[in-house]
């Protein structure tokens, strides 16, 4: 699908067993990267991305549109390239350019569409680290992940210990909770429910648009907090407001102009798969025999978590309990808990609250 | 629609005018009562609903089935039906009998679907107020509602000043915020997309199931709170899960059963018209000239105010301000902010906390 103007290609070198034991052969990753690397990967920070976006985090030369963390990434930003090579792959199972459901299977040469195998968090760290390896940067520095991508960093420490020495999570957690797997379920039934969807063998060219419109708003919902939309939209009608049941609140039209953004954009089976593998996430289905899964993780050198007291699909406690039981296994772990309105979404678009502690916090490794 | 046993009818004496001008002739309210009244309604507690409930708040001689609100209403129980008489009308625009859009349209002989009015809060309170006028209850003890509900206390209060003497407002709200509205907005657009909603002109034996059980399920993820979900359910998994994108995880089973115990029951017409009217509900409208619309609440001799800490629909600050306000009007408020993890539901499942404080204020009149 998709691949932006500054996207590199990687074939994978070898095939890829995944978690549930699948096996995938041809597995491409598109990625992007930015700043220098040093010693085979001594000054790599390695970037996982939330669910939806692309590899393209930051704008570059070969491609000057601004990336989805743009403010953070660059030289003299917060992620400062002139110091540190920071790369970021198109996640596996997802569908801007790497391999997943809207990619084509090599052994049958069709869309995998719902044949693709069983995602998991782990795979899409798998991948990365197979991806990292074939490309000679076998130990890096760190990894840094928000929202799905911090559950994807946990991974990538968990099942390769040694391979990085530090973890940036942000507005992330050590598992999915049943409130933020109610939402992604309902997500998946209206986009399954969309009779466009076609039990995964829509189109290319006519997908169930109507059930991701309404995925993204219910989306957009659990991204930010009822206190931003409050000062933001406040009870605004529109100066055209629907005679009938269609948008007459600022904040109806703007769910609709989040939806018309996000289609089209994204491939539905896609979204499914990865929506999943967020809600199977657990931290402590690496604890083998019992232990501690964070005992396993004491070879880290240290440690931050950053998130908000306004994300409801995030919560604070989560990130409380991810930084206490980092600092428990011995790491030494920075705890920054930010008092933003804009919800789980606030490291996106708050950069002036999460710029400065990421800043800190990279400047002390 | 559904009669249920115990439901009398009244048919309005008067043409009733909406709040938007328009004319509704041949209005008819069902409704359930308990205890016996006094001097034309001295002892008299009108009981506004939610959204969904009928008017059987409780079991009766003529209906031993246990109503919504049944740990409250009765002979020695927190409404004390020995002591007061408790009416309940089912809704104007609900579907348990009385008039709305799935009602006939007494001038065309069928229903009336879309062609039903615009609804607001303060025709549901008028409706009402018709109805005790012609039951002979021309001044009655006091109003009490909870959710929508609530909402329709205050519009009752307003627009007819000195029927009523005390106010019970129950997990409810002076006005809609943007992220209740979002919420309801996203449900309503679930139902109008079913392709089986037909724009409204669905058959009765078949109605937009499919949208119906997402928006209840939309519906169950604001009235519950996520601390509630993850001490009940957690991360426990189906014995049999699902092994495609259907139910795998209990929180996904719970959803299934409650939307399962919904649809059928409510008409999606009515659903829709009852969820616009929350949104357009402001107390503030009611200001005229600028005024404090509290200032014309004066009149009450006492009000009290109850909800959770844990309401994301109806969230604690906007009890707070409620209560404020009548505070401020120099009405004796009693505000009980309970530490409930049940969040809007908790007025329906959470009798230990609801009952004493609704029992003590009750005993203060």
């Amino acid at each position: 699908m998709n691949k932006l103007p500054a996207s590199k290609i990687i074939d994978l070198s070898q095939p890829l067993t995944t978690w549930c034991g699948d096996r995938l052969t041809g597995v491409r990753l598109v990625y992007e990267s930015w700043g220098e690397p040093r010693n085979n990967g001594e000054n790599t920070l390695l970037l996982f991305t939330g669910l939806s976006p692309s590899a393209h985090a930051a704008s570059s030369a070969a491609d000057p549109e601004p990336g989805w963390w743009e403010a953070m990434i660059g030289p003299g930003r917060p992620i400062d390239t002139r110091r540190f090579h920071v790369i970021c792959f198109n996640s596996l199972g997802s569908c801007f350019g790497s391999t997943g459901p809207a990619s084509e299977n090599p052994v049958t040469g069709h869309r995998w569409r719902l044949d693709f195998p069983e995602l998991r968090v782990e795979d899409i760290a798998g991948a990365a680290a197979q991806a990292l390896d074939d490309l000679g940067f076998s130990r890096i520095h760190g990894v840094i992940g928000p929202s799905l991508g911090g559950m994807t960093a946990l991974a990538f420490l968990l099942r390769y210990p040694g391979r990085a020495r530090h973890l940036l999570s942000i507005s992330s957690a050590p598992r999915a909770l049943p409130f933020a797997i109610a939402v992604r379920s309902l997500q998946r039934e209206m986009i399954r429910n969309d009779p466009a969807w076609q039990g995964g063998e829509y189109p290319v060219d006519a997908p169930p648009v109507t059930g991701m419109r309404q995925a993204r708003k219910l989306g957009m919902i659990s991204y930010r907090s009822p206190e931003e939309w409050a000062e933001r939209f406040g009870r605004e009608q529109l100066a055209e407001p629907d005679p009938g049941f269609g948008p007459r609140f600022q904040i109806e039209s703007y769910l609709e102009a989040q939806a018309d953004r996000f289609v089209g954009g994204f491939d539905p089976n896609c979204y499914i798969y990865l929506s999943r593998a967020m809600d199977l996430f657990d931290v402590d289905d690496h604890a083998g025999s019992g232990a501690d899964p964070f005992a396993a993780l004491s070879y880290l050198d240290s440690a931050a978590v950053v998130g908000v007291d306004s994300d409801i699909l995030f919560p604070q406690h989560q990130q409380k309990e991810l930084a206490q039981r980092l600092e428990g296994s011995g790491i030494s772990t920075a705890y920054f808990d930010l008092p933003s309105i804009q919800g789980h979404d606030a490291f996106l678009v708050d950069g002036e609250r999460f710029g400065p502690v990421i800043a800190e916090y990279l400047q002390t490794l």
